[in-house]
């Protein structure tokens, strides 16, 4: 009975590694639409959706199943719980994912980008997967040291971020209203995304040490 | 046992009703101090944040311990995974008060909103607080009629974030890229404490009849 039992945490973890792995996937997807106004790529981003939806929906199912048929106590209740939230994040990674290809495909066959912050958005776009492989690696291995590291790449992104900012709000931004409103919303759906990732890390800590790490802070945006 | 049990589950949804008021009074409070340039109820909702905070805590671990100690089955199960996925929607929405009051913080003594656009938060305000009043009354009836209503009052808000953006966006937009950002950015957060209201009315339907409404589309930001 226990067996099986554990057998059916594996799963459940392996879904969820699974699904950091394509949910990084599909911002990796995204950023390559968004820097090479790729509208294949956007469409994919956006087909996929509901694909990576169904997918979600079982791993919540697997989740409550165990905890209906299984009645685990204390740190399992805790993993298994965080398994339903870290669904959520998932869910939100891959909505914020949809996000940006959505934006390539109305602007399709334009550029979203001006060359002054491509660069910008191709790190922020390195970093962002990076993180959700990383949630990758920490729901597969609970290896509370990665979840810290994951912390310390998410300031990357928020450095990026800022950055990003300063450049639109710059008296010298030649390129208009209409394109600072698009980059900056972009900005910050890859700033959100990364949150999500290490929100993912934060309760796998959670869950193998029974203690928080502190709260993220909320940032200026 | 069983009394003791329905007492703390009621003590639960007394929680998550109370702090569904704190979070639609944070915003209302953000909205007052973005359109008056208030500083002082700026620094009010970034102040309250701790102890909101602490009080999200507080319910969470009232769901854990219901968890741990009673082992509920089906219905009451999926509640109470419920409740904790609620207090995940109310630290949003309340993060997105504490972003709103940030900008006006940020931006003071200046108004941060052109008198042309002031009647689109005004109204997107109005319609975010009144959500989370909604989902307030969901939270403590479950009365799931309520819910689908909150999902009518949502479509306000969608539309009047499309009418602001084709604002900003207009060749006519003269008060500067700087302002465009952050008028964006602020669309953005009221439209996302919409969509954590709706997230609530939707989980509360999920459990009183065990079907999810249809999930939440992904719009076009």
């Amino acid at each position: 009975m226990r067996t099986v039992y554990h057998e059916r945490l594996t799963d459940l973890a392996d879904q969820l590694a699974r699904l950091c792995g394509l949910t990084a996937a599909a911002m990796e997807c995204a950023t390559r639409a968004l820097l090479q106004a790729d509208a294949a790529a956007a469409q994919q981003v956006i087909s996929d959706h509901d694909h990576m939806a169904a997918l979600r929906k079982h791993a919540e199912e697997s989740a409550f199943s165990l905890l209906a048929l299984q009645q685990p106590v204390a740190g399992e209740l805790r993993s298994i719980v965080g398994s339903i939230q870290v669904v959520a994040d998932l869910d939100r990674m891959d909505a914020l994912a949809v996000h940006v290809a959505k934006i390539v495909r109305r602007r399709q066959p334009d550029h979203v980008l001006p060359t002054e912050v491509e660069h910008h958005f191709a790190e922020m776009g390195r970093a962002a997967v990076e993180l959700a492989h990383c949630a990758q690696e920490v729901v597969m291995t609970r290896n509370t040291d990665m979840a810290a590291h994951i912390r310390e790449q998410d300031d990357e992104i928020d450095e990026l971020h800022r950055q990003l900012l300063t450049t639109l709000m710059d008296r010298d931004w030649k390129h208009g209203v209409s394109s600072a409103v698009d980059i900056a919303l972009l900005g910050r759906f890859y700033e959100r995304f990364a949150d999500h990732a290490v929100e993912i890390g934060r309760r796998v800590v959670f869950e193998a040490t029974g203690a928080l790490l502190p709260e993220q802070e909320i940032g200026t945006y």
